[in-house]
């Protein structure tokens, strides 16, 4: 069985959205009685939150604790708020009473927090978060995409590894393409960092494609894409921004006259899918990689659909035995049998 | 009198659109005489060219060049091609027979053949790549969008200089604020470079706001974007990759059933709107800022219109003194009158 902690307190709509989807998801996984959550927080709050569902009771249980680090707490905050639910969560990890832990709390301290008590995959140098990005195709995975700002050329390696094992077990890609962000695609094009990277990478034996340009991230040229945590979260928020910009400057126009409205109105079913095929929260939220349990982060205002995503893809990352073919695979790189 | 180098030859419009833009744009200063164009490139080519316009014969000159550096041809192309059109414009700034340089050419070759033959502002330790990004409020500029891959923190310094300069003396914006792209807003965020470079603003004498996130940049939250080259191309390119891929998405939606193409008929002019408050044309190309004269990179599909937006704004910074202006910064900058 595979057991899930999630934190009950994290994000904006918290308790209420995580609750609701933790029990929707395990009314539907019910048939099999395949998971069990534990939610961790405020013992009374949680409780009275459970009080408008009906579900199994053996498999929800709560984990008590008392504080809750804010989302704009900095990261360190882990050291002195003991009790959070960030904390405890982790501590059901590490103390192996859970496989994986769902928080839509503060990245920083959930991210400083994994590092410090959960242990390394065998191998990894440093672990990632990975963000899955639409694209025309569908997902690319892309990491680190904000855990590791400052990285030596040899931890992008590992973030290949890590992103490879990812999308062929948890999205099922075969032989997944591995791409290198740069400012070009030639071979000697980019700073210090990725020119080193690229060496790498081309030696690794992978499905390396060589590098890729930020534009090209969304016409889907690769299925991993690899870059450092600065990089990484400048793709992400940029994105962000510019499709809130357009999104937005498309609204105020669509509604500024009457045949405007009217031609909103009729196309209104073809925006509703627009917009949904950029609304990934059925995928669930952003992994963080090469740890010995799974710690995935759902956005601060995560609400019940993207809490099911995530205790979807924590099933899947259990049931494809993820841990234990990353370590068999870093085992193959270290005895140089993944030549590298 | 202001005189303008263009390379006639560069990018997938030309010479029909260089040609087209250079006349239009002659012709509309023509009242005051204020422009002189040097086009460069193949003589007979541009001849031809011209025949189908009037226009002022003594205003419009073109300087034989008989090869081409195309668009995909490594940066060191300038050392072999000699008498390509970009080492020829070059030429002509380096000579003073020209105050400025307009190509849609390769982007490696102009900048790389710019920073060996022009001579840099006292002071400015790299020459930048800005771009103008389109905003909820009007245009930002960010730099270095390219040009230096790897940086020293004081390079970003220089960098804002450079950035202040051009918006309030060629966009006209009073006392315009500094931005550091960063990974978050906090002073401590960032890796070992914006962390350096946060200190080095943050005692300068400019009008800096902090560290902005990449997703905040579309809001207008600030008027000059600071980042190192590598950052800023991503940046763009990602900006670039996604606006593609929501109007694309779009486009496809909108006319897949007979609804939705009414609605897509009765809302065009607001999507015609939406798409130009995009397209930023009119402000014309990407300045590279630092040398003693005036380089601008249009892109590679540039039409008429680009060039007389880049014809536009070098009129507007010779006739904002700006190299003047810069180096008069720079000199209050070293002699420590503004404070760094």
């Amino acid at each position: 069985m595979h057991i899930i902690a999630i934190d009950a307190m994290g994000g904006d709509n918290s308790p209420v959205e995580i609750v609701k989807g933790a029990v929707t998801s395990l009314n539907q996984f019910l048939v099999d009685k395949k998971i069990k959550i534990i939610l961790v927080g405020k013992e009374n709050i949680i409780r009275d939150e459970l009080k408008s569902y009906t579900y199994d009771e053996n498999l929800i249980e709560i984990k008590n604790a008392t504080e809750i680090i804010k989302s704009d707490e900095a990261a360190m905050s882990i050291r002195t708020k003991k009790d959070s639910s960030i904390v405890v969560g982790l501590n059901l990890l590490k103390e192996n009473k859970a496989d994986s832990f769902i928080s839509a709390g503060s990245t920083g301290a959930l991210l400083s927090g994994a590092t410090l008590k959960i242990k390394r995959i065998n191998g990894i140098s440093r672990p990632a978060l990975a963000t899955l990005l639409p694209n025309k195709k569908g997902f690319s995975l892309m990491l680190d995409s904000g855990a590791n700002v400052d990285c030596k050329p040899s931890y992008l390696l590992d973030f290949s590894l890590l992103g490879i094992a990812y999308m062929e077990n948890v999205l099922g890609i075969e032989n997944p393409r591995v791409g290198l962000v740069n400012v070009g695609t030639e071979k000697e094009k980019g700073n210090t960092l990725t020119k080193e990277v690229y060496e790498i990478l081309s030696s690794a034996n992978i499905n390396f494609i060589g590098n890729i340009e930020a534009r090209d991230i969304s016409s889907g040229i690769c299925d991993v894409v690899v870059c450092d945590g600065f990089a990484g979260n400048l793709i992400l928020k940029t994105a962000e921004g510019y499709s809130k910009f357009i999104f937005d400057t498309i609204k105020k126009e669509l509604t500024s006259n009457i045949m405007n409205k009217i031609g909103a109105f009729l196309s209104k079913k073809a925006f509703k899918k627009i917009k949904k095929s950029f609304d990934y929260a059925e995928i669930g939220g952003a992994p963080f990689l090469g740890l010995t349990s799974l710690v995935i982060k759902t956005h601060g205002s995560a609400t019940h659909r993207d809490i099911v995503g995530a205790i979807n893809q924590s099933y899947k990352f259990y049931n494809g035995k993820m841990i234990e073919k990353l370590e068999h695979l870093m085992n193959l790189t270290t005895n140089n049998k993944i030549q590298i």
